[in-house]
């Protein structure tokens, strides 16, 4: 394996398990992220704490960006003290899922400017993957550049796939978070309906797992709203989910394809009825 | 196990499958449908040919109905040389996707007025599940009833719920259902636009299978609509999947649950895209 520095800003629930496992398969991580009080959990697993951005970039081979959104993955990269003031090649992975307009207006022009490639890299499977290094990863870019960082991305994740040029790594994601968003609205009236009828929600649960009503949500749904699981609790999924929809949306429009469920999912509250 | 003459009505692709394991399980077993290609199929494969429903009664201790609806399930029981005019004792199970009302209506009249048990027993998986004596059966009705019936359904199925009084059986179905339709429809949009980004077909269904997109649906969908699987093409189970959504939409408005989904995915067209 060729050694390579990693860099890794954005130290939310994703982001430390990701980090973990980059040091578990024995990458030099600089990180850093605004708040401090998970900069000092990370440094005991050994990473090396940065003061800002761009100081993770001038230790850093790789820099990836697993920030909440489009705006501040802007000002992680082009803000002030951001990651191109200290990266002059190398390669940038954005993993947070944003706009694939992003992805496919930055990439040529970072390379044009800076010499640095730029792959997008979205994941799927929530903190419990991150944890466990068995994220899903959706990249775009190009396929060379994939290939030669790909032992950074088999460090985070299980199941690593090429989707094509700039930007295809973020539209697979959202084209994944919208059919969630479709089974989650259809199971939580599915069970609704059969409570109101008197049936346990086991027996449903039991049912939908080994018929075609079978899906990730109905295996893993209640997960999210039982009091054991509060801290990744239904508020912040909620949240990240109608974001997604929303993405969808507007690329979805630019790219003149019709998304009628995608629209009527992001106005349903999709966890009312088994919040209550 | 006692011994149980079983009666089957209604040789469709599902009934010939499941009378084909009756059989097999040793099940003396009497069959009838209005047409008669699949009266001489099942001959050939040992079962008792009738004449009409009501001699189907006359030889069994169980009837076992699995016709299209609502309309033909009461001609079957109810109609002319039907199954009430043969049986006074023992048990009718209707295995096809109807109405949860005709159970929760019919069962208590026919203990009271004829002595004969009623169970609604729908199914899900299809024909290949058919043929494979690998359904997953629904039952509503008294539990006691239910057990002493379970070596049938065991011939027949793999996984068996049983649901609760009369009518449970077909409401899990029915929620089933609609959550496949739901499914459906996210994921027939979602390959839409992944297809537009250039993304391939067979890379977003793997992303699906491992993510949360993951869904019945998304492992079986493309069986329906390659040329090899015309036999159970899209517009047959496109029709069967409507009506179910009909049927829970009625449901639920008699019980006060509010469907936006379900509705929403009665009006669209679920296989358009694909087909295209």
């Amino acid at each position: 394996m060729i050694e390579l520095n990693v860099g890794f800003i954005g130290l939310g629930k994703m982001g430390q398990g990701m980090v973990n496992n980059l040091l578990k398969a024995g990458f030099y991580t600089s990180v850093y992220d605004i708040r401090k009080e998970p900069l000092g959990k990370m440094k005991t697993l050994g990473a090396n704490v940065s003061g800002s951005s761009k100081e993770v970039a001038l230790n850093s081979d790789v820099v990836i960006s697993m920030v909440r959104d489009n705006a501040q993955t802007e000002q992680v990269l082009f803000g002030d003290k951001g990651v191109l003031e200290g990266m002059k090649k190398g390669c940038i992975i954005i993993m947070s899922t944003i706009s694939p307009d992003f992805s496919k207006k930055h990439a040529p022009k970072l390379e044009k400017e800076a010499g640095v490639h730029l792959l997008d890299a979205p994941v799927s499977g929530g903190p419990m993957a991150a944890d466990a290094g068995a994220l899903s990863i959706m990249v775009g870019g190009e396929e060379g550049v994939f290939k030669q960082y790909l032992p950074i991305f088999k460090a985070m994740g299980k199941n690593i796939f090429y989707c094509g040029a700039s930007g295809a790594g973020l539209v697979a994601k959202l084209t994944n978070n919208l059919i969630y968003a479709a089974t989650m609205a259809g199971l939580s009236e599915a069970v609704a309906l059969g409570l109101k009828e008197g049936i346990d929600l086991s027996v449903l649960l039991g049912i939908y797992k080994v018929s075609s009503a079978g899906c990730w949500a109905a295996e893993h749904y209640w997960d999210y709203v039982t009091p054991q699981r509060k801290d990744t609790g239904p508020d912040s999924n909620m949240e990240v989910l109608y974001k997604d929809l929303r993405l969808a949306l507007e690329f979805a429009k630019e790219k003149g394809v019709s998304m009628p469920i995608t629209r009527f999912c992001s106005q349903l509250d999709l966890y009312d009825r088994v919040k209550s």
